[in-house]
């Protein structure tokens, strides 16, 4: 950390200072120009908030060398970390795709995608049984209900189920009944939540905010991290810009720049990302080229039925041919010359 | 509400959705030209969503035309509603400034900070004891005893107190021991616990979130006014955009739309909306200019040494000139020439 | 165009706009609810502005139905647009690679960088004579000059030469010298400078600002169009957001937006878009997979010594390891299963 | 400015750095942890771009301690910049408000309204002569008829004139003609129009982009004072966000932000910043609470006939009243308690 003090500073204030910043066990080091000077802060600064500093009514500015994370960052863990899931793995060169309808509306409905689904090569489930929604009009999921439908689904095609939580008092049934917890967008900074999640056990599934930086949504894994739990993925699924034409603008520089900074699995959602089902295949395939670790696609039997984002839903024969053609794409980045994991790959993949 | 029809459209496609559109209670009307075919939905839409309609493969687009909330609009409810806690009331050319640090860290400090602001007339103190945090190893509020403090602050000062809730959990405590509850702009759409919130009784303060539409903001109002509340304050404070000189960009002029769109009171936070100590003074006379019905401003008695937001709290000193400032301002708005609440002011104020 | 109009206007007010609307040649439809009134307008509504309906103090808002943009636009050119510059095509299932330095810095570098890239298969060489920069401390490229060394290297490489002008009064040198003239983001509505341009009879590569939305984009193409030149190349070099881990946020979704929106040909800047060269790879492959018509890419021969956007440049050997990845990738694409142009690509390509 | 310098780096390339370092006449001074290495340099870095420093493959990053702009800046000008046009002042106390049409239509129109502007007490007439719009299809101004309107309205009322310029052909006729050259959003980073402006010798009002930070705003006034000109009045006018209530978020507290950082005077738009008449008044006032140093702001005598911008243009009837609204505020703040321009008022407005 580096601290720039304000011209006209005092030496008995600067004093003051490096002793304070010495009892955190800290180690001042100085910069002097003829207008400037700085103090840089050597030693171990994670617990060391840059508002802290701000305090001080002689420091101007306080500018951050390395990441506030420590747990998901890669600089103290460089092997990526790998999500396995009843023999279904995430992450370290694993792939896997999580698809299913956006909310549990029916078992007809549900048993129909997941079968749909499964045959066409998807390694999950996903389904919501309790909907964030922003209207109190809409529809707002079956609830237990819904729990109990997506078990039926898991046990008949036997595909892992993930499914979001919005309230801790959900958290003794979500560790009984779901493989993967998802924590929505709008609630990656409920903290008490990411808390209680952390100490579930289970492996957790995180969205991204959508007006939330990367470095947000890696320090709201750390509070998961922080609570005891290791299997965490990421999910970049569209910010909110400006720009009208989708539903969000779907960040996909987000995964490289993910995997240089963090080891956890990152994976996209490209149904939330552009809004609307036609932008679906042509985003999820971009996320494989992307180097994802997988993808979480809104499938729906009927989407003109659908209780919830039927737009952004694709059908069950769309997805079955986007499956093809992202094992396709796969094989052909992991073949020599386009290997995406072989040696070749490194100058332009991870930096650990 | 309209929906456009894709070109290409069977007659039998357009009489099936007119079937469904009338099965709802809704009446279908035509607009036919050369390329464009449409239908409008007479009656009342305040329960159809747009994608409820999106999920007709024949219509290509629809677009709304009154907003989607009932209860915090001012279409169906056209007088201002006024907030009274304790004597003291917000909204309908009612003002009020809500004063105190960002969180109770000790009882000598809230105690001081409380005397400070009630002797330069702010009319509520508050006071964060639950702290959401973007790092878990950033201090997260004193909880419980924080409450505890307050309300040994309130005793002492009269001033009623505003304080944040984080989790449902915690609902029947802020039943007993604060005057309002204030749900964080993280938590804006916390749809549970907007509804937990709804359902005590109390007062509240929402404030937006730093990337939702001012639509969405009252839309979580909405959520909050149909579990039953109808004393709900909202609060600007502050989004995100592309600009890093401030910690947010405050959208001041929230104020006058939200006052076309709304009956509910808005305040405005210059301290979250800036991030600056130095900002906050002119954010906060501007925002009596624009006709804002409050003020929420953090005030530290040794901001340097705060555990929170220290870099945007002012210290009593300059709260007490602001005050003065303020009331020198609103004066002057209310005389003749400059009044904002008399007849002359209507051109440029509310349209209701 | 739909016209919602104001409750409480009287009947003569409608009646004098229904006459307004006549006297342009539309035919007014009503549509009449207990609360709402609108107006729908038939007829060619594109010379109709939505400010030129809102003067009416009767209108309480307008909302478009259909595109402002007529010759930028699928609906009446159905076909994909295929520029052809020196039997180089890009557009209508052509791929091709625009490649070389930011800015020409001496004959050595672009006869270096222009006989690299050729040798890789790029299709087109580009290099700055005329820099935009930010700083007027900055390098400014060498002018007139670089114009030269370009025109050697395209005599040593065969390459046709892409470069941005900035100013009018270069036009005339640019239809001497130049195969396409780029327009910069800087520049997208530089009104002037886009009808000019528009009269050379040059193909164009115009770039997308860095905050202007799609339809923007394509007005933006539509100035050049309605002046004359058909021969455009739209290009997406990312937006400005909030996230401040890459310099901008590239906007792959635009690739089958804009293809679904307009004919013309649009291409990535993965370089710009993302600021960082350890990020261009897996953008430049996304953009492939997400069915861009071509890729610009900077390319040096030694970054850390680059007069401009050094930290963005891949070197010529990270330039063919990609290009050698790109043509995997769009082989496999173009395979039975995968591909991009048989008949089953077309549920999420096109819409046309 | 500080490198960080990636952990593996030899000490040979370290010293290869400092050397090249101390070749620019500045000197670096190392801040060493156990998993950090960094270098301060000392001296004169304003000509030391970023960027310059990234290309070096063992800098991590590279931190900016101080402002890229010199001139601009506060820190060498600590007094205001007081802009003075035929004995009418802007900046260091002084405010002015500039008023028109958004385009001169005809000469009964501009007429008219100067006339009326000037009886409330404008200092300056606006109006554009040319205008940039987004499609081509939209009136475009009068041209070089336009400015012989504006100077008949001139002569007629004595206000001087400030009108866009739009390219750098018309700077001749500009010269003779006008008061104040307007460089418009959209041309904020027209770089050779800005060196073109800033030769004149008139005084430039500069308009910040949509997208553009305020350092780049003040880099871009940058430009015109390198170029010779010194009266540079710089004018907020909404930026782009993601919220569509308005047509752009008026960032007020770029009004002290810029009088922290620099002397040049600054003024509020909020005819752009908001694009609705009723929302007008409202920002105009907070605009004069926060401190601004004048106003720009569109009047029409028939906003529903205007040909450009009419949603956004108050009449002169809410014009006049406006101003009346406006000085009772300015003597108000004036006075001996909220006095913006006596001694207290220091610890929340200018740094300098």
């Amino acid at each position: 950390m580096i601290m720039i003090i304000k011209q006209g500073t005092l030496p008995e204030q600067i004093e003051e200072l490096r002793a304070e910043v010495i009892s955190w066990g800290l180690q001042p080091q100085e910069i002097k120009g003829e207008s400037t000077f700085m103090l840089g802060l050597v030693g171990d600064t994670s617990q060391v908030s840059e508002e802290a500093l701000m305090r001080y009514s002689c420091v101007e500015r306080v500018m951050k060398v390395s990441e506030p994370y420590k747990l998901a960052g890669r600089r103290f863990h460089p092997d990526d970390t790998v999500v396995e899931i009843n023999n279904r793995k995430i992450g370290g060169g694993s792939f896997a795709v999580i698809a299913g309808p956006c909310s549990v509306e029916s078992e007809d409905q549900i048993l129909s995608v997941a079968h749909d689904v499964a045959l066409s090569g998807a390694q999950f489930l996903r389904g919501g049984a309790f909907k964030p929604r922003t209207s109190p009009y809409s529809f707002q999921g079956l609830g237990l209900e819904g729990l109990e439908l997506l078990k039926v689904a898991r046990e008949k095609t036997g595909l892992p189920i993930v499914t979001e939580i919005m309230s801790p008092e959900y958290v003794d049934v979500f560790i009984e009944d779901v493989d993967v917890i998802q924590i929505g967008a709008r609630n990656m900074q409920n903290f008490p939540l990411l808390t209680e999640v952390g100490r579930t056990g289970k492996p957790v599934l995180l969205k991204r905010g959508p007006s939330c930086t990367i470095d947000e949504l890696l320090m709201a894994a750390e509070y998961i991290l922080y609570a005891g739990e290791s299997q965490v993925i990421v999910c970049e699924r569209g910010i909110r810009t400006f720009e009208t034409a989708t539903r969000n603008t779907l960040d996909l520089s987000a995964v490289p720049v993910i995997q240089e900074k963090s080891h956890l699995p990152v994976i996209i959602d490209p149904s939330h990302g552009t809004g609307h089902s036609s932008l679906v295949p042509s985003m999820a395939l971009a996320a494989v080229a992307a180097g994802a670790d997988g993808l979480i696609i809104e499938v729906h039997n009927q989407p003109e039925k659908a209780l919830c984002d039927g737009p952004q839903s694709i059908t069950p024969i769309v997805f079955d041919h986007l499956m093809k053609q992202i094992n396709c794409l796969r094989e052909a980045l992991m073949t020599e010359d386009g290997g995406l994991d072989d040696g070749n790959a490194e100058p332009f993949r991870r930096t650990a």
